[in-house]
Formats: C-alpha cells, structure tokens, sequence
C-alpha cells in the first residue's frame, strides 16, 4: 500500500491492513445481508451474530474463565474511571489506588468523588520513570479494591508482573494501551477494562471484563448507562451499542487469533520493542526515559540531547512517513508507540532512520 | 446496487449510499494523510479538520446561534436522560417531563434518581398515540426545564409544533429519530439532544446541542464524563472521541447540505410520509395507530385485522426485501421507519407491495 505511512499514534492507533480492507470490502453491504453494518438493527440475527462471535473470539484468544462476563461499553477508559468506585466502592470501605502516571491519577480524581480512597506505591517522586516494587505497596485492610494501570502510556512504563495483593480484594486493571499484547490470566483481576482505540480497534468501544460476583455490587439506584450490573443482564445491548466499532474489533480479534493468538502477539512485540531499546541503549546519543525494568513494551519514550535536536528529529521523521512521534505535551520528548497491529518493517526502518540521523547529528 | 436491500429498520437505520461509498473509498488511508480515520490521534490535523467541517455544517445546516455550543458525546439517548438532570436539575427545583412515550418514561426514570420531576401531558390514557395539545400541559412554576420527546420512535407519533411552556424555563428535546428532519428553530430550545444513528450517521456517536448558559449549572462534584461544561470546554476532545463515527456524521450532513439542506429534505419527507398514510388511509384494510395529527413522518406505525396476517405480512414482506418492518416487541403491529437517507423509491415499491397484499388478503 504505497498511500499508507508509519503511525506511530499513541491512540487511536494503526490497525492491521487486513482487518481494514475486510472492513472496507464489506462496508456498503455486508455478504448475504444486504446492509451496511452501520444500518442493521442491533437487535438483528446479523448482528447478534458479529457481537457473538466477538465475545466467543475474546473468550477463547485470553482464555476467559466462565465466571466472567464481557462487555461491549462507550465512554472510553474515562468513563470506567468513575463506573469503577460508582459500582464497586461499596459504602465504609476504601479504594486503594497504585500511582503510576496520568491515568491513574485521572482515575483516582473521579473515584475521590465516590468514597474514601488511599494512594499506594506511588512513583511520582522519579517522575513516573519506573513501576514500584511490592516492597513499596503499602495496602488498606478489606479494601473495595486495588486499581493499577497496566501499562502507562505518557511515561513509557508497564507492569510485567502483578503486584502482591491482599487475597480477597479483587485487583481492578485499566489495560487500555496493552491489553491482549501478551499472555494474561485473567483468573487474577476482579475487572479490566480497555478503551479499544490502541490495541482492539477504532475508537468509540471500550472492552470491559468483570468477575460475575461483583456485579452484586452495583447500587441499584446508580443510573443505568452507568451500571455494569444492568450491561451485563442486557449483553452489552441495554440500549444501541457502537455497533461498527464492536464489528471492527471483532475483526482484529480474529486477526490476532489468525496469527498465534496472545503467545504469538508477544512475541512479535518482544521482538519489536527489543530491537528499539537495543538501539536506544547502543550509544548514548538517545536517552531512553523508563527505568530498564519497567520499560512498555508498547510506548517506547526517549529523549535527545536538546528540545532543539528532538523538534528536528520529529520533523525529519515527519518528513520521512514516520507519523506521531511526538512525545505527550505533558513530558516532551518522543515516544513510539508500536501496539500489535503496528508492523515489524515499521520498527526496522525507524531504527535506520535513527542511525542515519544520529550520523549527521550525533 | 443490487445486494443492498430496503432497510425500514428504527435504528440504527439506512444511510445514504453516497456517504457509504465515500466512507469506503477512503477506509483504508484518507487522501493525503496515509492513515485510515480510525488510525489518526484525535489531536491531529487531520481530525481537527473532521470534526470542525462537521460543527460548521451542523452550524450552517441548522441555522445554529452563536451562543450554542455543538457537542459530539457517546453513550446515547439513554447516557443522555441522565446527563440533562445531572447537570441542569439544580437543588430545590422540580424538571418537568411531558410524557408521550416509552422514551420520554425512561428518560423519566433517570431524572427520578436525581431530584424532584413532574409528569405533564401523558397520553398514556389512549395508549401514546397522540401528542398532547396544551391545554393538557401543566407545567411547575420556575421548573428546572420541559423535556419533551419531539418524535416518539416506538409509537409512531411527532410534535408538529413546540409546547407553550412558560417564558425563561429551558426547553428540552430528545430529538433523536426526528433531528434534522427538516427546519429547526434552535433558539427555542435550550437543549437538544439525539443519538446518531437514526437521521446522523451511525451508532455511538450521540449529538448534543446547548445554550451556553446553562453550562453554568453543571456541578463540579460531577464526574467528568457526565459534565457537559467540560466537554464544551474541550471542543468535544476531553478524551478520545468516537472519531469514526463522527466522520460518518459529518458526511450525512454534508449530503443534506447539498440535497436542499433542511427545507430540501422536509419536502421529501413530507412527501414519503404523505404517500405512506394515504394508502394506509385508502380502504380501512390498513389500520394506522397514531391519531392523524400527531402522526410522525419518520416512523409509520399500523396494525392489521389479526396478528396472524400481520405475521404473514412480515413474512412476505421480509422475503420480497423489505426488512424491519416488524413493530416494537412492546406494541407489536408493524413499523416502516423512513427517515432521511430512506430512499423514495423505496416508499413507492413498499406501497405496490401492500397493494398487492390487500388484493390477496383484504
């Protein structure tokens, strides 16, 4: 595809090639309906049947034990921030919150809202370069729940293990920028909840799991958009879903399923990720900004030697087709982003770019 | 295009073959950007340029004063009927609902979680099959506002003018199967609101329109999604938007600005609505529900003599291409949604059908 460019996008975020042209094949009428999937009812077999196989397909890629239901919701990741303590922070009790950048400090904002909450492991201190150490977790007795941030987007970090936590207190995760990048056991998470615009699709439906015993927690005065216990009765269809944006997730389930499913997923991404801190670390000219340990497999964030270098850099990439490198206005900088769908070639031919600009300039 | 069918479904519904064959010719990479409109950051170029064209047309198509504040929000109506008391609902003051449907008692029931309502105007006397006339509205004395549903999707039936609600009090409308439809005067209303995906676009996108005063009543305390003072304050981008479908909008109403813009398309669905009920009027085989006053152009309810011929009527019809024309499960009969992008043409070959089904059966 000679029209198609590097997204470096942090969200929303390139897709596979495959999964567009099906979408656009099929866009005007889909086979053997004769409608367009943005005109069919969604209380129609045709899209019973996308919405079915979207959920059957996600069960079956992260192993989604039965005891879990899966929702198809909108709002984004924003709107699970304040569904989250609406549903679960249950009266007398609080929401531990583990302080790892942006989001999770967006999160906490709304839960405040909601109940007593108590910040733990906060790396606020090292400008959010790093995830904590369990030694660094301090926990409420009988809390609501932890909520953490799976990989953090702005700051260029991610949780390769899970924190330690007291048994019994369900562990609440927003994997918006890394979910289904690898192997997870879902058995471990009360809820996880994903906007789908990095890794599952357009934007405009966020993908939420929850362990059915929590759903009982859900007032029943709490309005019903914003009741998970009403979306999970309804299948996902209380009222109109974002119908496209399931039908395209959908499609790039299959796709990950078609290419090794989530152990395949991760090792393309390791891969990935790899050769670009390798180049990163190579000489010193560019400074990667997470601590080694807790580097995102999926925003790769460096740095130059001046915000003059880095300007030049990004308006060279620009020049080159290399798109949306450009770090968050909040931190500055560069940043990679290299979710699933972004292509192997991609990473390869920014690391020669790199090497070809280091040469003029280092 | 003879794989596409006749879609008389409520919603989502039809949208003009113009706007998907644009919307397929560039899925994969917009001209001159590279990237598909599900790939772009929200904060790009591109995107800015999106969602401005489609605020200025919706501006220029409505006629919308410059002290309306155009929003692009998810979750739909029913995110709605929470957020118009949440926000506009102040203490110690009393919303008045005008009940003419199953839309406007939903909307009822969310308000009720939030302050102190009343009910004005039901029909629910004669089954919601007509709008009230004023001297049946009573409305609270300094209410909070008048919601009013100006088409009612389920019962067939359309405001086809404004209440006379008392001067100062906002004016409120769920507007969301009837938006659009033809001549609006904005002015008169101080909240407008409608779910995409019956006369806008597709699902998932909800339109909201505001007078920039009343964004003044929005509680800090309220959480940030819900908040429309802060969406306005975001130009619609304070998290990642549903961009695709926002594209799609912005191409329907495009196509209403070049087929006549609002006036263009009232006359043609006069003219689709007009033909409908004149054959349902013809011989009294047909038995149309809504009295004819209040009948809505947009969605053409009646009945048969047996529920057993309607079944077969919705069979044949099915067959013979002409989908969703089965009635709302709560009202049973059937339903020929016709909204904008419904095709005229579609309207005459539905109307030869009944013919030749009356010849049949009658």
């Amino acid at each position: 595809m000679t029209n198609r460019i590097y997204n470096f996008s942090a969200g929303p975020a390139v897709l596979p090639l495959s999964v567009l042209e099906k979408a656009q094949r099929d866009l005007i009428a889909l086979p053997g309906v004769g409608m367009s999937v943005m005109e069919i009812s969604h209380r129609s077999a045709p899209f019973e049947a996308i919405i079915g196989k979207a959920e059957a397909d996600i069960r079956a890629l992260a192993g989604i034990p039965d005891n879990y239901k899966v929702l198809f919701l909108q709002g984004g990741a924003t709107t699970q921030f304040s569904m989250v303590p609406l549903n679960l922070l249950t009266e007398g009790r609080t929401a531990d919150y583990v302080m790892t950048g942006s989001w999770a400090t967006k999160a906490l904002k709304e839960a405040k809202r909601v109940g007593a909450t108590h910040e733990t492991g906060s790396t606020a201190d090292t400008g959010y370069n790093r995830i904590p150490g369990d030694a660094e977790l301090a926990f409420t007795q009988d809390a609501a729940y932890v909520h953490m941030t799976s990989n953090n987007t702005i700051e260029g970090t991610e949780w390769h293990r899970l924190p330690q936590i007291p048994d019994g207190v369900p562990l609440i995760a927003d994997a918006s920028s890394d979910i289904f990048s690898g192997p997870i056991d879902i058995s471990k998470f009360g809820l996880i909840y994903a906007g789908a615009q990095k890794n599952l699709g357009p934007s405009g439906v966020t993908l939420v799991i929850i362990r059915e015993d929590l759903l009982a927690r859900s007032p029943k005065s709490l309005h019903t958009m914003l009741n998970y216990n009403i979306h999970a009765d309804n299948g996902s269809l209380y009222n109109t879903p974002p119908a496209f944006g399931i039908y395209v997730l959908g499609l790039v389930i299959e796709w990950l399923l078609e290419h090794g499913g989530l152990p395949g997923i991760a090792a393309v991404n390791e891969r990935k990720a790899g050769k670009l801190y390798a180049e990163l670390d190579r000489t010193g000219f560019w400074r990667p900004t997470a601590q080694k340990d807790s580097r995102s497999l999926m925003n790769v964030t460096f740095r130059l030697g001046t915000e003059d270098l880095e300007k030049q850099f990004i308006k060279e990439a620009t020049a080159a087709n290399f798109d949306g490198l450009k770090g968050h206005r909040d931190v500055g900088g560069m940043r990679a982003s290299i979710y699933n769908a972004f292509p192997e070639r991609g990473v390869d031919d920014l690391i020669a770019f790199m090497q070809e600009f280091e040469r003029r300039n280092g």
